[in-house]
């Protein structure tokens, strides 16, 4: 981890002034102009440089015959450009005295031969000119905090918190629609290409010191400096959880990986080992990478791996507290005093067991008050895991049968759905304990919505919830284990690590 | 498997013409009066009596003081009372001459001794008139091909083929809204409670033989009839498809199994036994049951577990192929006149192995006819798994940059969702292999809503597309298997259930 994010090499990278953009142009089907037009969407702040050879406008912005004509010296350039003319661009970019780059354009390494050779000419100009670069072969860097984004998709969510750093970059754009339905969001994402130069290591150093940052997820097809990846989680981990999706995990993965990127996975073993010494927690799919990230970017610390269950079905509950089980969670016994305190708001039909069931209740106030502040209450209460059915559903009914309109309908349904969120949000402030819902509604559900406005991350279905639970009492675990131990190498794990130099993995 | 589904005993309890409603009142507030404006709203077509002590009218229908004073003998009882008349409501409808009935209320077996006793009471005054029921304790029957829908939530999607029977009647209703989502829907779903009278067997028979049905879903808490279930499941196995998410699996589940319905769930290599015996698919999940559901209902018969990933995206395409290995389907490579058919279509940044990559391309015809249809000629492709982005995405950002209005940008796009749908639903048809889609895109994306439309079922992620392709392929194997061995009795499997015959699975 760098001592502030400012020191980082890819702080300009990330956080740039002032742009040199290369190949975009007024063909607007063109991918450059695309991602010119992306970046210029989210409102980016700073200037923009376009440097194209005949025009003189791109995009509404004045346009560069050279950068060597640009009136300053730009923070970043970012290249979207035929492969043969990258290498005179960086070049040309070096000499105007730029020292960070991002090169969108392929035909390097992932291509052969005669990409190697390029790749590695690349390389010596950057080193020569002193420039750090992502790339090639990426998609490049979003950053919503400073209204970055020089990837081709639009940002579609708010600035978030999950720090990423990806060896695809489709994990990176094709997920900001997917991560906008949980209104969840990137702090700041990498996509890191070929890693010519800055590679995943490097991003999450940079990310380890990220303010905005309080979750990284890392999409990884192979590791290359493996002891460095090592220490540099280690180092991290103390502060923030690192959840990482390692796709070379089956024979498949691997010989698929290895025609995306050329990247030679390593025995699913090895790596295994690597995460479990680095504390990282591992998912097994996309979507458990950042169901992870919500859960863990999201709540407090649990004091243990022990779930209380409510609910208002049977079934939902019955079926959360199956998978718990299955996954290694504990449902707990609660006090007499507990018992005694929910026999005040379960019916008799209902269940004053774990999991607690009110069926059906004509107070639906207990369901967002009275009931969760006796489950936080209870000593044995490490994790709270609500089921939620939309609650406005049947009082609108009821309500458009009175011959009540529509609009008013909306108003008081509305209204309905914010006393019920404040109030839950109200006693989950207080008790400083995990609360995490599940639901089988759509994510288009007002309901739904306020709820993750207010904070509480609502799962769809109840594995999700529970899996996410799981990966965040792990974090503390493997935390503690990792301070215990101390973020410093010891000579036990170094054995182990030297043990473990074998396949493509690196040291 | 009875033989045809108008001798079944459920055929008027799920296609009544006249129902006599007890329950119902003009208060909105009470469950009764919900359950007969949710079945009002589908628009049930025959003639529903409500009766009520004191009404002359109940929501907008000439109500009856006593059942006797009906004017017809309903096909069907629905009772929605207190508890403590629920015997008698019984009584008066056999004396009228009604011989079937769903019983919702509770305060029967599920809660205690007096309960045990109350339940003995009502079968025996059903048994003295010949009256089957579904229930107590129940949530109803939905049966949108019919407008019926005796269930307090509305239905929300179209009438569609997958036939429940469900131990939750959340399962049931508060699915509505998520199958709706992906264009799913029930052809009939029974809710049964109790199970004083008809059982989860009951209801397998019936949807066995049920037109609409083309596949079975179950959600068991416990399986009484266990000789009886495997028999009728491999009656029906032959032809259609049954799945099951049983929920006692853990210890955890077992308990709140026990608090939920009082049922004792059994040892859960038992019931895995029991599951492949009978051919049943198994399902880890209520999200997983319907995902294989929705595959079994869906596609044709598979050739075998060879699967073809094409992509445009190198990490989901990399993610779906490592999920493909960790499940055990196989990834074929392509014959020589494959690979020079994808030639034409993929260009030298893509990859022609498998996955299939297109990378960035000009033409996206190509993604949704040509390499499709390149892929689905390939002998070895059994399966073929495509990853779906919004195509129309950057078409409508380039239209929106060339100034184009946002209503002919609308008009264009979808013209443009439409025309790939198109192509690619006639090459699906043609060759008559699954294909199968997933994505990352919100589901209220026209594309995606299109592409449901059309019948290729498109799932959140790799992960569930691949896991329902499991299932699709597991049914076929066990099915042949079951139909090798014949699907009457035979000694080697009676051995195997007798041996088996422990724990709370009664035979």
């Amino acid at each position: 981890m760098v001592p502030s994010v400012q020191e980082s090499p890819l702080f300009k990278i990330a956080n740039p002034d002032s742009i040199a953009f290369f190949g975009a142009s007024n063909n607007v089907s063109a991918m450059g102009t695309t991602q010119l037009n992306s970046l210029k969407s989210l409102g980016f702040e700073g200037t923009i440089y376009p440097v194209h050879p005949s025009e003189t406008e791109v995009q509404g912005l004045k346009a560069y015959r050279s950068i060597l004509d640009v009136p300053e010296v730009p923070d970043l350039a970012v290249m979207v450009v035929p492969t043969k003319i990258v290498c005179e661009t960086m070049e040309a970019c070096g000499e105007k005295g730029i020292r960070h780059a991002i090169v969108i354009s392929g035909g390097f390494k992932e291509s052969g031969t005669d990409g190697v050779e390029r790749e590695q000419r690349l390389v010596a100009i950057a080193k020569r000119y002193g420039i750090r670069f992502i790339g090639p072969n990426c998609l490049g860097v979003t950053n919503p905090h400073h209204r970055l984004n020089t990837t081709f998709l639009r940002y579609e969510s708010d600035p978030g918190y999950i720090g990423m750093a990806s060896q695809s970059g489709s994990f990176v754009t094709q997920v900001f629609n997917y991560l906008s339905q949980y209104r969840l969001g990137f702090s700041t994402a990498f996509s890191v290409g070929n890693e010519a130069d800055v590679d995943i290591v490097d991003c999450m150093q940079y990310l380890g010191s990220c303010p905005h940052t309080r979750v990284i997820a890392l999409y990884v097809e192979g590791i290359r400096r493996g002891r460095e990846f090592i220490e540099t989680a280690r180092s991290i981990i103390p502060e923030k959880p690192i959840v990482v999706y390692y796709v070379g995990g089956s024979e498949t993965g691997k010989k698929a990986v290895f025609s995306h990127t050329g990247a030679m996975a390593g025995p699913d073993r090895l790596y295994d080992g690597v995460f479990r010494q680095s504390g990282v927690i591992r998912a097994e799919s996309v979507t458990e990478l950042f169901d992870f990230c919500w859960a863990l970017g999201n709540l407090p610390e649990p004091g243990g791996r022990r779930v209380v269950i409510q609910t208002h079905s049977g079934g939902p509950g019955a079926e959360a507290a199956d998978i718990c089980g299955r996954i290694g969670l504990e449902l707990p016994d609660f006090s007499d005093e507990t018992i005694s305190k929910l026999s005040a708001f379960v019916p008799h039909t209902g269940s004053i067991q774990n999991p607690v069931d009110i069926t059906f209740s004509k107070n639906w106030m207990d369901f967002f008050s009275g009931i969760p502040r006796a489950l936080l209450e209870e000593e044995h209460t490490d994790i709270l895991l609500m089921y939620f059915l939309m609650p406005s559903e049947m009082v609108e009914q009821s309500m458009a049968l009175m011959g009540m309109s529509q609009e008013k309908i909306d108003i008081e349904s509305k209204k309905f759905i914010e006393i019920c969120c404040n109030s839950l949000t109200g006693v989950v402030r207080e008790y400083r304990k995990p609360v995490v819902g599940f639901t089988y509604r759509s994510f288009r559900d007002h309901f739904i919505q306020e709820l993750l406005s207010s904070g509480v991350p609502v799962f769809p279905g109840p594995e999700r919830a529970a899996r996410a639970v799981r990966a965040l009492v792990r974090y503390y675990e493997m935390r503690d284990e990792i301070m215990k131990t101390g973020g410093k190498e010891n000579d036990d794990r170094r054995a182990a690590i030297d043990s473990a130099n074998q396949g493509s993995f690196s040291f």
